[in-house]
């Protein structure tokens, strides 16, 4: 089995080059001193080869075709088949398209910065021509037997195991739901607000302390601030998040803090003792997805977690009046709005499905660069129920195509899918669960998702690890369930049965 | 002139190595969690030996051997010269003796930790004598007709163009001189002491106000806290300092931040234009450590600093009562002691006369490990006129041996000279510079280093550099004058004439 001890030290090399980087991009968005900015792109850009190109190492495809025709254990075939299907995709693009993709995405996102702020497509337009000719290109050589869609092939860079065949009906269904959700709400009064000045040291604490109980280990990690609060991986024994604060609405920053807490606890939670075979990383964006919503959302946006909250908040700030009903009404307004970014729960959902309703067209040739201005407002008219005034507020809102990051926005919808399922799994295996987050006691809730999800890594795609854990249960029923439930109590309506 | 522009890319290349490098390091020191340790050994040890197999790369011998037979600009010459002799030196060592380098530094530091603790040289012994014995092979691989001892060839990766055959007669006359002074301190009563409580915030504003005034440039660098103060320059842009704070004493805290603060305008001040050729690198840590030396000890030691010093520090603390006399007096104390990083501007030049004789006596076959504790001892009895009453505080005091680095205490006691010369020399072309520093107007200070020192970088070697500043000045009499004047006025003693 030298090839498989071969194969386990280059990954481990990888890891450690890939670390890095991780760090190198951590520091550019929380420490780094900005006339630093050059040399940074230069020292990302050297790692980023130097991992490119030990990892296209035709050694690499040599062990993996001595271990596709050797004896495996589980372990070994589960790690196989990953890592055959990542070089696959990384050797299989010609030098020349993947140096026109780099030189397009920088194009693209200049042209995307100014047209956004000139509010006037048409500036972007052929720079985003160009970068859907490349993305339908570059599908193309991804494309096997196994996808039935070319978009299926895009899709396998953040939630492998995905497809068209399945998300298109499911999001349809969705759409539908939230449809006859938000009908119901629309008209009624919104609930109480909530204004308090809190100072940023004491809602540093606070998001400390909310952190600590949700079991993330602070020897393990860290929280910084950043502009754009993100969580990273760095290292076993290395996961950091950032969040930010705002003195006038402290549960903005709070809420980045749990998104981000949930991120980081399954990070934490990857199987360490498969190190070297890369079945230790997170299965998928969407399953990533699925954390953070669950503590952002479900426990975080919960009526119990606000009655646990506010005695930690008097404690920070002793004059502080507040009421865990003001702070439950508050995280659960619901209101069609055109911004995904600063979408609620519910309708956060509408703005994806208008984002793969578009993508899933162009990747079936029905939609152009030329097309999308139009094809946006008018998804966005029928599905989220508003019109964007302008570009600006409409189809120039997100960053990722400019980026070229087609086939993302799914995992974010499939996270919210996943996190409503498994909150039901969850709530049946764990019926006093609402009595303990009030308690602060969230221990049972991370042992329950470290081994049910995180404890599995990649051994198996995320449609399988969901799978094993939900059964037959319906994410769209539960979500819409959950919605219903929820925010309907907040605003006086209930499901009809 | 191909050759020229491929080793020029591939220093790029290695110089963003270096940088994810420095990153590492700065991190670890500075806001790593506790359980990265093991996982950040690795990147390290990675980034490590991919920079060591791309710089001794026998393509980078080739290009070289191309350009040592073409026409060469100054500036190519000069970077040729200092890249063969890196190079040489980079290839010349058999895997082995790196391996076993490495080995015995990692054994070496372990016993010294356990041998320092216990208070007790001979668990150290063994791993001590085998650290030498690899050391004085390295030597011998490192040997060119260039030097004329071993020892030489262990400076130059501190000091290249310093000698033992300079080196000695200069530290001879040195420990004359300051013995002389030291005998005529001995016995005069100290300066009055200064105590205050000053909190940690206001020690890190003054900090700050202090770096920003000296002319270091914040947006291309940061001032962090570690427990051991450094100084890094990771990338063009990217200066970092650290620095500690003690609540009893803020002169400690203060000193380093300005030590820091002299390597780092150092670092800002290279040349950039050089960038590709390593001629934009610090010539030497001798000279490094003369910028340091400076700004601590020549400026922010004296009387006219502790002036400019007084009013910034009511500024922060409005009801603090301190006298700059005080400051200077307690700044500039003189005492005999056991410890080299706890020692004062004279004496600390003995503490590195007495490491330098034993490693020159090492390199010279005459000393082992098992007769290091007696000779230290008797060394110190003799140079310093303190006897350590045991290893903790003798022999066994310094990280250095232990981690394999002989041959780079020099570089202290250089730094000390250059700067005392240097210093000399400011003060002929700048003759009102004490009524600048009182009133904190160190620009032209700055200034003159930086056309003087920090933008030759390493086109020449340290020695070159200094000498064409300082003609034929001579910095052990100048060191010695500055010490009577300083300190002599201090303890009420006059240099005799």
């Amino acid at each position: 089995m030298h090839a498989w001890d071969n194969l386990t030290a280059r990954i481990r090399e990888l890891d450690a080059l890939g670390s890095a980087n991780a760090l190198l991009e951590w520091d550019q968005q929380t420490y780094m001193p900005p006339r630093a900015a050059d040399a940074r792109g230069e020292q990302v850009a050297l790692l980023q080869r130097l991992y490119h190109e030990r990892f296209t190492d035709p050694a690499v495809g040599g062990w993996l075709d001595q271990l596709e025709g050797a004896e495996l254990d589980a372990t070994q075939a589960a790690a196989v088949r990953i890592l055959r299907r990542k070089y696959r995709r990384a050797v299989c693009l010609p030098t020349r398209l993947v140096e026109d993709l780099a030189r397009a995405r920088n194009d693209g996102f200049g042209a995307w910065v100014a047209a956004k702020q000139a509010d006037d497509f048409s500036g972007f337009e052929a720079p985003l021509q160009r970068l859907l000719d490349l993305a339908l290109e570059q599908a193309e050589f991804y494309l096997t037997p196994e996808h039935a869609h070319p978009y299926d092939a895009l899709l396998e860079d953040y939630d492998p195991g995905s497809t068209v065949a399945e998300l298109r009906p499911m999001f349809d269904r969705l759409a539908g739901e939230l449809g006859r959700f938000l009908a119901a709400v629309d008209g009624r009064p919104h609930p109480e607000g909530f204004a308090a000045r809190l100072d940023l040291d004491g809602q540093k604490r606070l998001s400390q302390r909310v952190l600590r109980d949700m079991g993330y280990d602070m020897q393990g990690g860290r929280l910084d601030l950043a502009a754009h609060p993100f969580s990273t991986g760095i290292a076993l024994g290395d996961v950091r998040l950032t969040t930010r604060y705002e003195e006038d609405n402290f549960l903005s920053g709070l809420g980045s803090t749990i998104h981000e807490g949930g991120h980081g606890l399954y990070e934490q939670g990857l199987p360490a003792r498969l190190a070297g075979t890369w079945l230790n990383s997170a299965a998928s964006y969407g399953l990533h997805e699925s954390q953070s919503r669950f503590w952002e959302n479900f426990i975080g946006r919960s009526l119990p977690f606000c009655r646990y909250l506010v005695p930690r908040m008097q404690a920070i700030w002793p004059d502080l009046e507040v009421r865990p009903e003001q702070l439950f009404g508050v995280a659960n307004r619901v209101e069609r709005t055109l911004i995904r970014v600063e979408a609620d729960e519910a309708t956060y959902n509408l703005h994806i499905i208008v984002r793969f309703s578009l993508e899933v067209e162009i990747f079936s040739g029905k939609l152009r660069a030329r097309d999308l201005p139009e094809a946006w407002t008018e998804a966005y008219r029928r599905i989220v129920g508003v019109v964007p005034p302008s570009p600006r507020t409409g189809v120039l809102q997100d960053v990722h195509w400019s980026s070229g990051l087609l086939g993302y926005f799914p995992s974010y919808t499939l996270g919210n899918l996943y996190a409503a399922s498994l909150a039901q799994c969850l709530l049946r295996d764990l019926p006093d669960l609402w009595d303990r987050v009030e308690r602060g006691d969230f221990a049972p809730i991370l042992g329950w998702l470290r081994s049910r999800v995180h404890d599995r890594g990649h051994t198996v795609d995320a449609p399988v690890i969901v799978r094993d854990v939900i059964g037959d249960r319906d994410p769209v029923a539960d979500l819409v369930a959950h919605l219903w439930s929820r925010h309907g109590a907040v605003y006086g309506v209930a499901q009809p049965s």
